[in-house]
């Protein structure tokens, strides 16, 4: 699973928060990733990349979106290599609201993989992850459109379904089930059936204290991970 | 014309360089645009837009695109507070590399005057500009695609019909034109015909010397503009 | 206004209906066309176009959008000498179901022009509208998106802005108001209010009966029309 | 692999050809597979669907593309039932001239499933192929883009590798590999190398006969086959 841990966590503003107010936030999960251990990616908008990998130690500033173009024309689109020198150490890829041609996924990643960007890839249904499977993210993010937002968590079987099948095609790719997750007890549950990682947007904005649910969020997974290891014995 | 000057200049490196180097280019640039007290207009990739800004003084730092969306969810995508917030004091919209759909280009462009942001829009044809000029952008860069980058200028019959009649339609808007203009020579000549600014990419970057380049430039852009004056008393 | 009549009824199923079922419900409106001599625009999928061509004689078949490429390469695209050859008289563009750029949208219209085929572009707001009004549209459907669908109508004062603002720039641009006409009356009060065409989707497929609607439609068109000849001596 | 014959030959006119033009071609086409007996796929417009059907018996004809929609809005979209119900038997999707996300890709090969239409599916390298076969088309082309019209061919190696991986992912999927091919040689090499069916455009549209052309080819497939089972025994 190369430079992803199992378990992880994923903060994801997306368009919600910029400039210093995601900065607070993004120096208060850092300061939990420096206590917890907890390996935490933090996504944040392309211009506050760098500002918040300046201000930051321990979690791993995640880009949103990248396209696969290298340096020369392109104007306005994500060239890789910018998002690398801002200090973006992973990138999600084919969100739904941003999809991509499979044309362009693969050879995203394939960017990715050189410039040594962690990626993070979204599926639609379990279908798709098997196919996005082929081209080995280092995540993999199965998460229903339908469910996006609407804080309804993925069952239990699905969760375990998805979890299995994806690591049945590739143990090295680290599974993460995020779909609905609001609270530290879908977190909790999440984990404790196996997902490699999970993570939230509007569970955590929308939190009356946003620093607090993460916290608790990285409690929770903690939490899991060792609840598990006492049942399992698994890592 | 409000916050554009008349004349000006348009330094974009588009994706061709990012991070330190794009820094460097900046930061001459920025000498450039002190001792002449010419505008110049400096684009760079999203993630270098606080970058540049917090190193730089006279320059206007210009974001290579943005979309309409307020703050929210939109994965991946360009948020116009978050340029403003990072210090972009301009944007570039409807590149030939990055189009718009004809209400996506209407809604941006209430959102950047919205937010003070200087709109610079592209038109790939007269009658193209004719169109965008009712939505009144700062800028409109009349470019036809078939000459972008390929270092053929457009000719003086050219410069000067898309000058006049978009002035026709509106005098408030600055009027940009920008096909193939690759030495100082161009430069100057586009701006004696009568256009308000102009710039380049390629012309720029692929110089011997980028910075003698840029200010070679801005030499041709002031020169041009006494001599408009000696001869006409336009300012 | 060329081949444009006023007034005139637009009957657009969308991707409701295809094959047989369109077919029926564009020889009944044929039917309708040819006795009240009403100029009648009928929409339909591309694959059915020869076929109601080859059934009907008085409505206007039209495509439901089209792109700007010449015969040649261009998988699965919408050749205009396609749509021609099989018997569209006119085409939809820029639908906000599918939004064209602005350069896509330039280029389009001028292509349906040589070809002969009557243009209906939508746009989402007064503003946009007068930005197109300059490439020459046959006809200006100016249909904010909120209401499609939805079966609010425009108000009064919007028909009324919207009709003669759009005259004001270009006397020979067709108005077309459609934004959630759903009633026979709703078409009389548009028409009355001055705008030189209306039509409607759910308005009629929704229906008890499509064709009686389409029949009651064409009638509330005439009878506007010859009360706003009784009160205006307007043609 | 159903209804998928092996070998077979894909006619693919693209946007070159509509109307008169291309139903000639087509019934011409009918009579080769006629009286070969092979399996013909011929691609057309969509508005030439129904026609291209009701005047031929042999050939399968192909949409070129198709989108998921179901029946509703969806203005100028591609309904997969109104194709269907116009007599095609097959539809090509991922086009690299019309790509479709992971999502989109992955959706519509369910709905063509569904609705008996055999789905030829483009991939633009063997590993995007390998992700594609996932969804289960039932012809898979791989194809890389560089190679499009350029009237080169795929490799020896190549074709081997390619048809190979795919085969041993899913022996149920038809493997195409159309990468340049121009003449009867051309053809009748890759599937003697091994390919089940191939295909072409520019090679037949720019021959001097285009209809010699495509018997040439047709004679080329099955020669090939043949001397596949004299070598071989394989069917």
């Amino acid at each position: 699973m190369g430079k992803v841990k199992n378990p992880f966590l994923v903060v994801n503003p997306k368009s919600y928060l910029y400039g210093k107010k995601i900065l607070q936030l993004a120096e208060s999960t850092d300061k939990i990733a420096e206590k917890s251990r907890l390996q935490i990616f933090f996504t944040c908008p392309f211009t506050d990349i760098r500002y918040i990998r300046e201000h930051t130690h321990f979690i791993i500033v995640t880009a949103q979106h990248m396209e696969y173009l290298k340096p020369g024309r392109g104007m306005g689109h994500i060239l890789p290599e910018s998002l690398q020198e801002a200090g973006a150490g992973a990138v999600f890829l084919n969100h739904a609201e941003n999809p991509l041609t499979v044309s362009q996924l693969s050879k995203t990643i394939i960017r990715a993989k050189k410039l040594g960007l962690i990626t993070i890839v979204c599926a639609d249904s379990l279908l798709e992850a098997t196919a996005i499977a082929e081209f080995k993210p280092d995540i993999l993010l199965c998460e229903p459109t339908d469910l996006i937002g609407t804080g309804q968590v993925a069952d239990d079987s699905y969760i375990l379904k998805t979890t299995e099948q994806i690591k049945s095609i590739n143990p090295d790719i680290a599974v993460m089930i995020a779909s609905g997750i609001t609270t530290a007890e879908d977190v909790y549950n999440v984990i404790k059936l196996g997902a490699d990682g999970t993570g939230g947007t509007s569970g955590i904005l929308k939190a009356p204290d946003p620093v607090r649910r993460v916290q608790e969020m990285a409690e929770a997974v903690l939490q899991a991970q060792r609840d598990r290891k006492n049942v399992t014995g698994r890592q």
